[in-house]
């Protein structure tokens, strides 16, 4: 058996291209988006040199950005989570899925950018409120991206396996189903009380992390 | 049996250092470089402070980097895609594939220079057709390099497993011979119209990616 | 069986969502963190183009740059050689460990941060006492979120496999406790002597790295 | 058996956190490091706008960046083939090896930032011999750590599996001991005529890459 079969999943004969997409690649791949994305954060941390004379306040002035960073650290924390575990149940890895995949990697590989304007603008009237729904309107591209990527996994129960009970599935679709309510709420906030929707923000992440984890 | 005979991959006695690369090994780095080159392409998204005044505006005029983003993007999942399938399917890891891996390593790693090029000077005249014309030589460099990379693997059917049909390898074939006429036509058409180029190019990533997936 | 339940590891039933993070995953994911965080801290090495006429002397003003990347580096060095050790150890992962784990990952993706602090105002009254009180307590938090991760695992032979020795857990346990003590002490000195202190914080790294390795 | 059982390496009884560290985790730190490094490299291409009206001169002008460039990236991917073959060979990771390995990464990770000085510096007189002789030792520096890791691993046959040969040794010992008299010869030579050195540094670095690969 040569490493391909072994490593490869099952499919239809004759589209070899589309079955020899294995599981591991898939998640070391995936894997690594995440890990980049997560320490990338970490590059928008900084202090003016203009700062030396009060670096203590320079630092706490710089709330708007520990918080935005903390949220989407939560939130790619939750987006790899969810990711593992859609990705261990499947049965195979199709083509759709596959996608799907690349999808959810563009819009988490994407967040560092929103982060950073939230961080920028958000004491920055009026900048602030577009930055603030920019970065809510992405979170819940993200939230529906990994919900989306459940969705086609259980739907039919195309891609789970056969001891899978239907109270796992309930249960995992009330785990990635994002509360767009709340998000659709946090957005139209964001248009008048940014700051307070960028709290939201946080509040969403980490109640979602803590459900998820 | 050791780690290191279970990792390697057979080959004529006596050149040790030649027949010791594992698969695992040149896929875990091959992946590394392609998720950080992929996510890397955040960094160059930014927004001058200056913009505060008009962030909506701001955010909207980036548009070709969006474009050029979306681009490589693409052209990073197909290159993983194809990188995935050839390494899979090979029986084993030999001198000149690790060199043309090395080669192909290269060419996507240096994308996000022409990516950032593109982004910054689409809409500066005459900039604008150095930029088009070596971002187009660049995705026509990586898909050479992914082709020759199959080329390799497959032509005499040199690192073929024996029940990977003649029918398989025209599908593959297929799959990864670039479409050199339609990129010398973008790369022309760059000199003359490089913002339509541009647009030619996402095209040109977007329907390679589908038709990988 | 699926590769879910080979790679899952036991839990309670109906809850599965918490029972599917794979050691594989998490050492992957953890990998990536760390392996970003430690590359990383190579961006703030630079000298400006107004060097040109004196780059020997400019690069050796760098010193307090190549202090603080070298502590950093050990101190990542360490907690990805004690994260190994502890995941490593495990039976299994629960949901705890995995938020402390997170918890980890947050406080290590962040010390780019106050490496950079520290690199660049440590020879720049006052703000040096700042920098360095800053970089000390985010040191102390990262060793108490290591020490945490082992006495969860530990605690009440919680994770720990039958064969593993009473010994083993004590010597692990004062491996892993950092010297509180110790790190006051830099703290505070860091608010007389920030110079003396930040050589103090590679010493504690470079043997605290000694004594794990 | 454990997890922990499977991934260790054996090792004397009673210092448990010595013997747990599996080669699979040192492959996928280290992988990490390399590909990141191998990637940042990128980071350093840029133009400014200023240059919008010559882009294409501007392009060419890059070229010392080019050829720093490409160096690194060979002598990162000489690293790579060196390491994997270093590892796989062992029988097992012990404590001394796991130190020397952490120094290779140390000097590897630390590679962008000569890169960078070599790139803006080369055509600046006098800063260009002080990159250029920086570039050079740090060359010669991670070739030692190389030749190192080797030495340790081979040396009394310490972590070499029996079916490893002597011949096979010796053909490995020829090929990770650096040309000392070459490197010592070029960085003589980055005193005198800083941009021959830089060119020869390529070459010594394309040559190491034929041998090696």
């Amino acid at each position: 058996m040569t490493d391909w079969q072994r490593n490869s999943v099952a499919g239809p004969v004759g589209r070899p291209a589309r079955e020899l997409l294995s599981r591991s690649r898939l998640e070391a791949f995936s894997d690594g988006v995440f890990a980049i994305a997560i320490t990338l954060l970490v590059l928008d941390l900084t202090v003016g040199a203009a700062a030396h004379r009060h670096l203590l306040r320079a630092l706490l002035d710089l709330w708007p950005t520990y918080l935005a960073y903390v949220t989407s650290f939560f939130m790619i924390g939750i987006v790899w989570m969810g990711h593992h575990v859609i990705v261990s149940i499947s049965t195979r890895i199709d083509r759709r899925l596959l996608k799907i995949n690349l999808a959810l990697l563009f819009v988490v590989a994407f967040l560092p950018f929103p982060t950073r304007l939230l961080a920028e603008f958000i004491r920055d009237s009026p900048a602030e409120r577009v930055a603030a729904v920019f970065y809510g309107l992405w979170l819940l591209l993200i939230s529906v991206a990994l919900a989306g990527m459940w969705r086609y996994t259980s739907g039919k129960r195309r891609l789970l396996p056969d001891d899978f009970s239907q109270d796992q599935v309930d249960y995992m679709t009330r785990l990635f189903e994002p509360n767009i309510a709340l998000f659709v709420f946090a957005i139209v906030l964001a248009l008048i009380l940014p700051q307070v929707a960028a709290a939201l923000y946080l509040l969403i992440a980490t109640l979602g992390f803590i459900r998820t984890a």
